[in-house]
Order: C-alpha cells, then sequence, then structure tokens
C-alpha cells in the first residue's frame, strides 16, 4: 500500500535509524520447506532498558518497508522512542528481507505465522528479548499482531492491531483473489509479469480508501494524469512475485485455525491487553472479524467512522496515535 | 453483469419474445467512422397503439443481452406488456449487435451516444415511431437513458435511469480502469485475452455490491468453490473485446459534455420528466453525479438504502417496480 509512504513523508523527521539485517539459518516455513539463510531486514529506535521489558514490535503492512514505518516513530506518533526500544520489521516476502524475488520460490508460500516467527527469531535470538512491551502494526502489521498474540500469548504484554484482521473476511478474500489471479495470469504467461501491475494497482487503489471518498477528494478531469502516475508507480513498483507472495499469505491468514474456527478459543489463549482499532467503512481488510473477535474476548475497540476506508489511519491520524499512546503507557 | 441473469431466471416467464434484427446500414460512430452495417439486436413485447404513444424502450446494461431483460417484462414488473408496447435493446458492443467480435476493431471505440444512436434509429426508421412513451434502463442503461434525455430532449416523454449515471464519478472511472487496463495487458501481449476474465470478474463482483453485503451473505468456506465458478464463467463468458469497448464506452459518458460541464445546462435541456433510482451504497456507479443532476434539474429521485450496492435494483426490487408503474402510468 504505496499510499503509507506519505505517512513518512508527512510526518517530520523525529528518528531515523539504519537498515540492519539478521540472518535466520534453516528458516523453517509453515509449508514444511526450508530455507538455508533468511535475511531479516529491520530497524531500532530508542534504547532497550536493563530488564529488556520496553520493547516495542511494529511489523511491517502489506508490500511495506521498515523504512516507511518510520513515520509512525516519534514522541507525538504512535510510538515515542523516549520511553521504548522500538523495533520495526521488514516482513518476510516486501523484498528487502527474504522474499521469492530475492531467495528463490521456496517462498512463494509464505504465511502469516512466518513472517512472526521469522520476527520471532529476531526478538529472541539476536536481540536477547523474552517478552515484548507491545506489538502493534498496520494492516498486514495487524494480522500479524493477532497472529502473535494467539501463538505466542506468553510473550506480548499489550497488543494494538490497527485495520488488521485475526482472520479473513469473505469480501477480502474475494478483492485479493482477483488481484492474485491477475497476477498469476501474468506469471504463468511468460509475459512480463510487470506489465499487470498497473491494473493490479488500480483495483488496490479502489478498494484502500472508498467510492465516496474518492468521489469527494478527486476530480475527473485529473483522473488521465492519476491512472498514469499510478501505472508508472506500479511497473517499477514491487516485484510481481514478492506481491504475490504477500498476497497469498493474507490469503491463508486465520489465527483460528488451532482453534477449531472459533474467536471465543482463540480469544482465551491471548494474555495481551488488545486494544483494536477498526474502520467501519474499511473496504480493504473488513473490519467485521476483529470487531467480531474483539467482542468475544473482551478486547478494547477503537471505532473509525470516516469514509476514508482502509486509509481511515490516515484521515483519523491524530486520533489514534492520542489513542495508542495512552493504551501503551505507563511502561513498565 | 451476469448476476442480473437471476432476474430473468426467478421472474415468472410472463413474457418471451423472439430476438430480432434490424440492419443499420452505413451506421457512423462517434470517434468518425462508419461501419457498413450494424445489426441491432432487439425484441418487442404488447402492442404498438394506433396513435405509436405507448412504446418504452428499455436498453442493455453493461455486457446484458436482451433475452436477460425479458425478467424486467410482464404485469407486476418493471414493464407491463398489456399498457405498453415494450422494446428491448441489445447495445452494440454486446456481442449479440455489431460488437468488436462479430464486426471488427472499429467497434472498439464505440461512445455510450452510438448506443443511443443505433437504438433511435431501430426506434424511428424501423418501427416508425417519432416519440417514446419511456426509456428506461439499469446500470449502463440508466446511461444511456441520461443519453436519450440530454441529445433527444424531443422524443421522450418520461424517464427512469436505475443506478445510472449523466457522468462518470472519479470512482467509477478507477474501477473500470482497472478492469480495462487488465484486459488490455492481455490484448496487447498475442496470449489469450480470455484468460484475465476470471480476475476481471472477480473484481467485478467486489464492486457489484458491497464489502458488508459480501460479508454477510458468503461464508468463507464456499469461497474456494465461488472463486472457481466465477473463474469458470468468465473463461466462457463475454468475448474480452466485447467486455473492453463496452468498458471504454461507459468511461467516455458524459451528458454533460455538450453543456460546458454543466449539470444546470445539460438539465436545463431536458424536456421528459425524469425519475432517478439512485443506490446509496453503490460501489459500481456512484450514485452522486445522478443526484446531484436530480437536484439542479428537478428530477424525482427513489433512494434505495440496502447495502446490496450497485444489486440494490435485486434486493430492493418490488419497491423499485412499484415506484416505477406508479411514475409510468396512465400511458397517453
Amino acid at each position: 500500500m504505496k499510499l503509507w509512504l506519505f505517512l513518512a513523508a508527512a510526518a517530520p523527521l523525529l528518528a531515523q535509524a539504519p537498515l540492519q539485517f539478521a540472518e535466520l539459518r534453516n528458516f523453517r516455513l509453515s509449508s514444511g520447506q526450508e530455507i538455508a539463510s533468511c535475511k531479516l531486514g529491520y530497524r531500532t529506535y530508542g534504547t532497550l532498558n536493563a530488564d529488556k521489558s520496553n520493547a516495542l514490535l511494529i511489523p511491517t503492512w502489506f508490500t511495506g518497508t521498515s523504512a516507511q514505518l518510520e513515520g509512525l516513530v516519534g514522541a507525538q506518533r504512535l510510538a515515542d522512542p523516549s520511553r521504548y526500544f522500538v523495533i520495526t520489521v521488514d516482513a518476510p516476502g516486501n523484498g528487502v528481507s527474504c522474499s521469492p524475488s530475492n531467495t528463490g520460490a521456496a517462498l512463494d508460500r509464505l504465511s502469516i505465522a512466518d513472517m512472526v516467527e521469522a520476527e520471532r527469531r529476531l526478538v529472541t535470538e539476536v536481540l536477547g528479548i523474552r517478552r515484548l512491551h507491545a506489538v502493534m502494526g498496520i494492516s498486514m502489521g495487524g494480522m500479524q499482531t493477532f497472529e502473535w498474540i494467539t501463538s505466542h500469548a506468553d510473550m506480548v504484554r499489550l497488543a494494538v492491531p490497527i485495520v488488521g484482521s485475526p482472520r479473513l473476511s469473505p469480501s477480502d478474500i474475494l478483492l485479493w483473489s482477483a488481484e492474485l489471479a491477475a497476477i498469476e495470469t501474468l506469471l504463468g504467461s511468460g509475459a512480463d509479469p510487470h506489465r499487470i501491475m498497473p491494473a493490479v494497482r488500480m483495483m488496490h487503489e479502489f478498494a484502500l480508501t472508498s467510492p465516496g471518498w474518492i468521489h469527494d477528494n478527486r476530480r475527473g478531469t485529473e483522473m488521465p494524469s492519476f491512472l498514469q502516475q499510478l501505472a508508472e508507480d506500479a511497473r517499477k513498483g514491487v516485484d510481481p512475485r514478492d506481491y504475490a507472495a504477500q498476497l497469498r499469505a493474507m490469503l491463508g491468514h486465520d489465527v483460528t485455525r488451532r482453534f477449531g474456527g472459533s474467536y471465543e478459543k482463540a480469544g482465551a489463549a491471548v494474555q495481551a491487553r488488545v486494544l483494536v482499532v477498526a474502520a467501519e467503512q474499511d473496504h480493504m481488510v473488513n473490519p467485521r472479524p476483529a470487531l467480531e473477535m474483539a467482542s468475544v474476548a473482551g478486547f478494547g475497540v477503537l471505532r473509525l467512522k470516516s469514509n476514508c476506508g482502509h486509509l481511515a489511519t490516515r484521515c483519523e491520524d491524530a486520533r489514534i496515535a492520542a489513542a495508542v499512546r495512552g493504551f501503551l503507557a505507563p511502561a513498565r
């Protein structure tokens, strides 16, 4: 979701951190395949305290990078590096960390659980942290957050999935299957798969906000140049193999899979205190599964109402940041 | 919009009529090109009265056929053949009438105005009718209805554009440009363009209702077979060249083009009494342009509220039929 770039661009650069890599050897995927080496990109901000109790993990959104997460870090942003040791992670499949484009086809069958496993190994093996103060993420980062609190319940104190989901709604499945079908049509054809990315990008853009928001915020006369810009960005953007791999990971996501499909049972396994941030008019990640699980599991909920859809995190930015800061503090 | 098929299937078959063809010689397109012969498919129901004042024209929706319009004809439906001489028309580009697939590439640059010109010639030259009691259409049929009342104002007494539009919202442009870009990627590649139609069909299906409707009416477990069925239907469905031609026609649609972009001026040219039927949650044909023009031009409005989106015409079927019957009667 390239539009998230604006966040990094618009926010004052309160924090900058170099990209680092952790090498995860013999990285085993949930598909059963094993990668000899998975390089995982990450950045850190602030200082880990003596008892290692102030770590805050932020995984990337769909196709996002840790560089793009920089806008979330700052005293008035979601993660204050003067209080927390903030770790942002490039989720596998994003083209920075191990991905089909740089490591090979075994990563075509990546899962959200694999992303979380990579992050767990980074946190425990590389950074020596046993328990996270918080996990927080936007969109696919929110899916990873739901996976963290259900699969490593004792490792997370607080969690904030933002426009994320514990499992997919049929509407999400339909949207992402359309994008994946378009890419796979070209991946199987011998033609350059980058050629389909403009169409995929337009489809994605359509669902990123809402028809009402688009009507209010775009002009008909500007559409030709806007579409041309989207197409150009898409042609030189994310590698289609990586894009497809992260789509497949999201399409397979379901934290209730180990709990007989039950939100109640999955919710009962959670030890973290959780604040779900959900956008009611979100057309890209349907808010209903997160709200349904929040309801049965007693999670806190912040409802976003604007017609920005999935991008409500932009339009209601300040409100989210204030709520999240309040929820996270005080660090223990 | 294949889902409309259910309408024909579900409604009692009160009316059946054979497919007829009118041959339009030297058919001149708004692009400037001329087709030596355009065969136009149509069906009629009921009897034309002595003064030829009871004709009701219904053009097809996007990719629709006159066969699919049969469900709209009946005493309790939208068009009662005991009162009206009902003419349903296969819009050019639908694969029945002259289309890229059967007539050639000149029709790649079809416009909504060309569809209306073909219908005007059918009505005047073939059926000998000077003025229509009513024009009524759903979706792209509603776009043709808006074109009729602004370009042939003295030929239409009553008009009912249903989930149609006088010009496109940027949200419609984004959606249909995505579908068109996907098809054109394959049309230009030498590969069989039918291969991209499953992805296009899924994208179309996503926008046909709303994420909320899909969440409420589909189950996650049924999605694999549902997607497979969509893909199979799409592969053997509408010819991609025809699908693309009608998409381009919609993308170029704007009844204000001859009125300096003004709804006021376009509305002032309308002589028909108009009832706009608009679905507030329509994600496929944004209702705002129709509502904006209705507001400045003093058209009547029936607002549909359900989360069926563009398919509100199904979910609020009986309400629409009753309102339309009341609006059309009495035939003079």
